[in-house]
């Protein structure tokens, strides 16, 4: 951190600061310069909080210098972290594509959805049983219904699965029936939950807010690894921009940025971030070519009658077509996009 | 695109936007309604301005979607809502000033805040018992020890108390020792929690989530309502934009938007959307000025050694200041600052 | 400046950058730390380009401390600037208001309005003779005849004149009719057209693009004061967000911003943010609570009828009503708002 | 709302969108026009879920307003435009790659500079003479200096180059020395600018503004074509979000959307929207899987001694690796990235 005083601060006044921040138990290196002075501080910064310090006189700002995350930055971990869900590896070479329904509809729908996304190549299913919906009037999911019916579907076709837990008062019924719980984008910042999570005995998916920096991401992160979960997936879903011709702006940056600061895994949701099926197959190749984990594809048989979301689910034959084009894709990055054997 | 005409439009104004538009070379398709009549348009759109149309005398608007909240909405219920706690009305004539210490941090300085903010003119006692914060490594708050000292200085200094309720697993808590029971921005889309605010029992302040449009904030509240509960008051505090200079954008034409629109009141946080001190007066000014129904101000009489958000956070001289220029500015407006006796 | 160095960094890569800052001919200040090494520079900091320095090896990151303008700063120039315009001042103890048509359309039209908006309280006459339009096939307004129906306008009813110079070609021409010259959003950075303007002998009114950060602003105001023209004024009119309920989102926290750390006189423009009549007056309201040294205002007359922008656009009458609230409200802040004499 | 069907559907698929609407308890007006049927829908338009109907067979899409552009359109010409500079050809199978410093320099080092770039596979020449900064105590160009040597360099190297245009008053000079004209990002609404470049003689390369929309961006070519010039480029080069990760958010959905829409061909500039060299290949790499055709490139052989954004600058042999996993990955595609003979 350093501390930046103001142009006319007093030599007391930077005593002043000084003393303060060595009464924190932290070390101050005073730097004069021509106009003004700064302070330097070192020391364990996480008892700092830097307002404290900005609200004595003569203090124009403090600015950061490191990051507030420790468990989740290659800086404590430099290997990359594989998140294994039910026997799937996230965040090795194989390239993972997580694939199915925006929401759990029926037994019979469900399944069909599931053998065909397998057959294609995915190696999770996804499919909402608790939905967020921004509306109160908009259909809100199966609910314990929906679980049963994703486990049911797991036992049969053999596919491990992933589905949003919306809060504390589900998420032990979540981990229970699925094999990775979900945490949506609007409960990035939802820390009950994230505690929670932290404690669910299930790896993490967890989606980054659309308002959400990556120290914000990251940070969030934080709270689920603290909690002793250290099975944590992150997602890039799109951020909110004044942009219109997408849903969202699918931040691809966001995915070798990540990367570079962190141990975990990434994948990408462009299914959300596009809002139209038009767009979901580039935007898949996007992220891929970014470096991204694994897809979260929505896949649908009927979309014209889906109960949320159908504009931009797949029908399974398109999801066909992105697999192998995604598969041409990741051979050249020098990754597999592993499918299970066609008899399982 | 449609042309929406008032419900008191003539037929000769209907006639008038009819021949508007097929002067400009496009056909006209009225489609006469139970309550008014609508005007379909079709041919190039291209070369008609829709804000010419708009502008024709017994035009409501020209439509793309219509909205999907209900409850919330003036056509629902034409009246202002008020909102009452503990005596106090929101919503009215008078504007409220909410003010107290960003976090609880102890019964004696809770104690002294409420005292020095209820003598210069505050209706109501703010202070976090359960803070959210971005970081797992932040103090997290005094949690249920918070709300007994909320409750306690209430009884003592007679000020009505609002907090925030973090998750389902406290919310009852908070219900039961505050007179108001807060949302935050991180929260504004957690459903379950929403739906629980709905059936507490008390009047809720919603703040609207940094990332919200106007649309998802009145859905926000629609959920509550939904289950009962009409008591809300809605809480603009800054969205995140790419400007620098404050730490969120607070975004003045949320407050007659959303007066247009909706019963409920509205009130500002200029703190949270300042993060700087320096900006809380002129940012509670403009938001008054804009039609604001109140303010929620941070005061405290340490800011330096706050546990958090120092920064922003107003001495109390400096808040019976802004009192006194917010009441000024009232007159004004035709609005009174009532303040409790100050024998109370 | 301060160069953060990576955990990694060895001593002779924090030497290199010593040595590195050394040869720029400024002063490099190591701070060792129990982590990292950060290193202080203090001198003359507009020479060097701080990229460079990042490009070396251990370097983490190069933190800005200082900001890049100059002559723009109260550290230049403490004493606000006060800009004259045809005998009016800005930036004084007066709220000047600016208004008029959005576009010049005819003499009759443009004199009507300039006599309405004067009797009302107006000191400037505002309205487009070469307009800025997305589309080429919107009215691109009157060009050079609207510049001389203005000067006509000008000297019959004795209102000095602002309008827009669209680029280099028409500078001269506008400068020469007009008694202050517009740089609009779109060519904030426009920056052969911002250094003519710095050498067209009037005030300059440049109104902030609305993607550019207060730096950016200021930096842009910088290469007209560096053109040896010292007379700008700048115009906060509504940045691009997510928000959808305003067509921009006034900045209203630029306003207290810019007084901070600018000596330059701040005026708003909540016609353009608003995008609609209904939120001109609010918005009005807020901007001068802000601390704004005055408004611009688009007048019409017959709104429906109107070239561009009709939507919104007050009506004569209602702009009345508007100087009469902006009055009230500027004397509680210790303002006035003059105007002409009735006679003149 | 609006329907609108497809110009192949079937009378039997507007049946059963009609009868979806009614399903709904609205009402359906279809009104045939000369290629397709629009219907026209009245009701509580809240019960109905737009995406749904939108997601029918026949359906095209669901419509508020029309869009103002037309030439730039697919609507107008359906055929791909391929936009020829020098005898390289840009939107057609092959991806183009434009490569360069940042700034022109020296006559040396933009020779050895481009060089490098053409043996590793560039097909144009890519240098500022004219640089819009945005302090005027930044580096601000050589200027027509400049523009002399990327011409020698040219006519030296046998690459076509393409150079920034600031203003009107350098297009001419600009065009006389350069294969393309570049209208950078800060003057996408310089109107008079484009108009000038609709009249320039050479093909033009034009950025995306970094807070445009995809309509302000097609509305600014159309400026272009207007003027008779059909030889047009667009280039994604990241907008501005409150994303601090890279410095701008490379958007790669733009590009899908810009070819659905239009016939224009569209590259990406990777390295503005990184603002730091360890993310111009990830971006590099999704914006050709997006769709992209082709990159624009900074590269220096001595970044740390560059005049202006060296941070960004990829080393001349980062480059060559850089070209050589576009082309792996142009050849999955069915692209390729095609080079001048060695000898050349």
């Amino acid at each position: 951190m350093l501390v930046v005083m103001r142009m006319e601060a007093t030599a007391s006044q930077v005593e002043a600061v000084v003393e303060a921040i060595e009464a924190s138990g932290l070390k101050a290196h005073p730097i004069p310069g021509a106009q003004r002075t700064a302070i330097g501080i070192t020391g364990n910064l996480g008892v700092v909080e830097p307002t404290r310090i900005e609200s004595l006189p003569g203090v124009l700002e403090v600015l950061q210098v490191s990051h507030p995350y420790k468990l989740v930055s290659r800086e404590f971990r430099a290997a990359d972290t594989i998140v294994e869900v039910g026997g799937v590896a996230i965040g090795g070479p194989d390239l993972v594509l997580i694939a199915g329904p925006c929401s759990v509809e029926s037994y019979e729908r469900t399944l069909g959805i599931a053998r065909r996304v397998k057959a294609a190549g995915a190696r999770l299913l996804r499919g909402g049983a608790f939905k967020p919906r921004t509306s109160p009037y908009s259909f809100q999911g199966l609910g314990r219904e929906g679980l049963e019916i994703l486990a049911r579907v797991r036992d049969e076709v053999g596919l491990p699965v992933v589905t949003e837990a919306l809060d504390i008062d589900v998420i032990d019924e979540v981990a229970e029936h699925a094999d990775m719980v979900q945490i949506g984008a609007r409960n990035m910042q939802n820390y009950t939950l994230l505690k929670r999570a932290g404690r669910c005995g299930r790896p993490v998916l967890l989606k980054r807010g659309m308002y959400a920096t990556l120290t914000e991401l990251l940070l969030a992160a934080e709270y689920i690894l603290d909690q002793g979960n250290g099975q944590v997936v992150l997602c890039e879903r799109g951020i909110r921009t004044f942009a219109d011709h997408s849903r969202n702006t699918l931040d691809v940056a966001l995915i070798p940025a990540v990367e570079r600061i962190s141990h975990l895994p990434i994948i990408a949701d462009p299914s959300h971030a596009a809002g139209r099926r038009d767009k979901v197959l580039p935007l898949s190749l996007a992220a891929v070519a970014a470096g991204a984990d694994g897809l979260m594809i929505e896949v649908h048989d009927a979309p014209e009658a889906a109960l949320s979301d159908g504009l931009q689910a797949l029908l399974p034959e398109r999801f066909e077509e992105l697999v192998a084009e995604v598969r041409a894709l990741a051979a050249v990055l020098g990754r597999e996009v592993a499918a299970y054997a066609r008899h399982a």
